[in-house]
């Protein structure tokens, strides 16, 4: 394995975004409008909107946005926002309803298509559109197993964004179908509230420079983990399991059955895969991990990361907590990283940045996504508008 | 009754106020400044400043207000703020002092008319006038047995204001008067912390569109508020009790003895009245009911909740308990709903508000007020000033 | 004893500070840049870092502070800001490390000199300046057993501001000498976490008119005090123990033994000084209390006061708790009265600010220095800058 890059010959560190970026109110604003709310973001798993009328409610920027699934089968996502007097229309987490959202304020209700279905007075209203009074729309699709959301009226297409990020890093765009994701069963999922900018999550997961220092059950399973290379680093790259590891587990014991489809290829190898903005995608032979993060504010974001297996090893009853806790406990060492740089973005040491190192240079390119995406220099105040 | 207003002919929708309105922070300044320091305000009940030195201290608009009464039986408000160094000079919710007001800091004292009463040195220190150096008077004045006060160095008239809002929704200035309200006794006060901005709760006061959908109590004892129409929407009207209802309590069971003084127009009936910005009354036969709202942010209305019974009612030790319970859900019930609407006005679905059916149109006369008191469209930039 | 300045004679008031100086973010920003990180700031005590790589963090002004000791045995003070990733390098209020400080995030090493030591992958970066990206370093000074820092790249001289400070309030550059405070030991430590704005905590320390009102046991000790006047109105006076008064005690009763080189003037006196921004320092008989102020935002300071006696009293088990009551009984009621303060800034009534009679018309020096070093009239809009 060649893991020294041409950019090292022309210097070891390159620059990262100002540490602004990652605390000022008014940038995670632009965010919020420029990217969250303009690009598809993975909201839910299909099974917690499984049956109909079952619902899940979720934030996505500045936004609260509620997610169903038809009689038809369809996923439907609203604006969680009573057309009438602006009530939250939905509170919890979660729920289901036998026909209707209805607003326990003044009592309008909609279908589950987002029309108005009934409203006290309604008849004597005439004049009222009930599709112009409906719950507004968001633009869903499903893939891999989740329901995706894009808060735009005009969404950029989903094969040339998401589909095309995945088959990009894997280098191969059949690759993820092998592991069939939409029909693994949900085996464990822990949420997580970390005091730390989406950004610095995002860049966690994308690099392993700091692999070696804090994750030391990840590179006892993967060791060459150790030498700082992330799997994200190369297009098609898969971490290959130590000699002696039996499974993706927290001790390297064996996990569970290969998963049916998955190609010798995939075998024995972690793939990581990063969907900006908020999607990290773990492939290893056995399960899928599925992150999502929902930034939250400029300090804050809270990760849902699913543990996905195959629906047999679920029925059967089968302990996978092994599997669960190595990764969970990865999760824990990279979200207190997050924090403590976190509270290191306001000092005026940090007020142009930090460096990345060669094994860190392929996070240049998120961060020039971002820039591009708030039609920016990052710091620089942005026209008004977009989303 | 014809519960159909002309307006209805034009269009069954009206608009709401944006829901910047309610969320951001210079528009709550801006009414601080306008509204709350500008108008009189309900403050306290007289009776919680019953005697000779007896105070109680509370927020008005962004300012802490002290009302006292002097020997002479006169309430007083003055500015909480010491003149000296600017020290609270009462911390307190409530208390007595014998004859002076004094800071706890470096003593300066003031008589219960706000005269710089002592200091040390000040023998020493003759060319300081003891009036000019007096606590920062309020005006004030007392009528339904509460004190009002204003902010303003130019208060409105208190008759054109305050007293002319009472007459023209009961549609007779004397009909107040029959219920004595002043001689009433304080049966219970209950205080309510609510998640919303004033306004939503003034709102929620003025209609009764919500009543079917959570005020189940309520329409049981008032069944034409089924129907959706407020007390308030009419001028004069007071909605009737059921046929079989006894009393404006919680099951309907009897209520208190009848006031003595009401007329027989007002027996079995209920008359809702909204004194803008921060009173709501209700009268009905055998008690009366005030809210007095504290607006403490954009989003957060501390109320105070006052059942006013006849004073041999409480000296007779009477249980009010059903009485109290009814209004006491009403209020959990509506400021739910209150808070429930808080948290969808930073949706963009909401940047240009929601809709007012029929049964609400007569909300739109407050949003007039509140956008003719700020001087402005409300969510355009207001001039520097006012108050 | 003269205690009618001059002044007295123009009129007993003079003006403070306008409220907003007190509450108003942008005058904190501006502070945090012009004062607290442009002068010479009192951050630990020499025994807090007594030993190589010992430390301890602050928080100067807008920026945490790492203090620690080098082989050679000299302070050193240095951004707690990793160079690499930004991450916050030590998160413990104090601690020891054997020879680096060690980023947990990706092992980024520095040395005590705070050069960068190692880091993964460094022998294959030989571009990298390990001076270039070691940690960035913060002026430090040792006076009087502390640990001065300045985070100003050019910082003021230590001799003409914080040394003439205390050499102009007692009216001769050898009088602390001979308190030897740089050998005492650490008797006693108590922080206070107090809601109000620095400033008023320095004025309160500067002025004795309140030490009749809430100061018993203090002017118990310190008969003059009840008359008003601080010690700090004159140069070179030490308040005189009452003469029945046995020791600085909370009551009056014996303390410890008189420090070795006092001389008799200096016996059975009070002294204090303020050295702007942030120190407050107490020479007594027998003892020396030192209190560091850290503003952490508009409305919040913290304290770290220290008791600090002879090494003889420390080592022989000698109770100190009475001569510890009495300042810690002091610094609650002041802070009580500080925050009661703070409470009143943001009124209309204080606005303009209030006012200082006589005894604390020298407070007017330190609005001049605050005033004057903010580049501004203060509450006018600064220009961008400084630090």
């Amino acid at each position: 394995m060649n893991i020294t890059p041409a950019s090292l010959t022309s210097g070891s560190l390159r620059s990262t975004l100002p540490g602004s970026a990652y605390t000022d109110p008014a940038t995670f604003d632009s965010e919020c409008a420029r990217i969250l709310e303009a690009n598809w973001f993975c909201a839910v798993a299909s099974t917690d909107v499984g049956t109909t009328g079952s619902y899940r409610t979720v934030t996505v920027g500045r936004e609260s946005v509620l997610i169903t699934r038809t009689r038809a089968g369809e996923a439907r996502a609203f604006f969680n926002v009573c057309r009438h007097r602006g009530a939250r229309l939905c509170t919890e987490d979660s729920g289901t309803v036998a026909r209707t959202f209805r607003c326990p304020y003044h009592a309008w209700s909609y279908d589950l298509d987002g029309k108005l279905a009934s409203a006290p007075h309604l008849p004597q209203m005439g004049d009222i559109d009930r599709t112009e009074y409906g719950l507004r729309t968001i633009a869903v699709r499903e893939w891999l197993g989740y329901v995706w959301v894009c808060l735009d009226a005009d969404p950029p297409s989903f094969a040339d964004t998401v589909m095309a990020s995945v088959a990009s890093r894997l280098g191969d765009g059949a690759a993820v179908e092998r592991y069939d994701v939409g029909s693994l069963a949900l085996g464990k999922r822990i949420t997580y509230d970390v005091a730390a900018n989406w950004k610095l999550v995002v860049e966690n997961f994308m690099e392993c420079y700091h692999c070696s220092t804090i994750h030391p059950e990840l590179t006892g399973v993967l060791p060459e983990f150790a030498k700082g290379w992330a799997a994200q680093y190369y297009v098609g790259h898969g971490a290959q399991m130590g000699a002696s590891v039996q499974g993706f587990t927290v001790d390297g014991t064996a996990g569970l059955g290969r998963l049916p489809d998955i190609d010798d290829e995939q075998d024995r190898r972690y793939f990581a895969v990063t969907v900006a903005p908020q999607v990290f995608l773990n492939l290893v032979p056995d399960h899928v991990i599925v992150h999502r993060m929902f930034p939250m504010g400029p300090g804050r974001t809270v990760i849902e990361c699913d543990w996905l297996v195959h629906p047999d090893v679920l029925a059967s009853g089968t302990d996978i907590s092994g599997s669960v806790e190595l990764f969970d406990r990865v999760n824990r060492q990279d979200f207190d990283a997050c924090e403590r740089c976190q509270s290191g973005m306001g000092s005026r040491v940090y007020a142009d940045g930090g460096v990345l190192v060669p094994t860190e240079h392929h996070i240049e390119a998120f961060h020039t996504w971002v820039r591009t995406s708030l039609g920016e220099i990052v710091g620089v105040p942005a026209e008004e508008g977009a989303a």
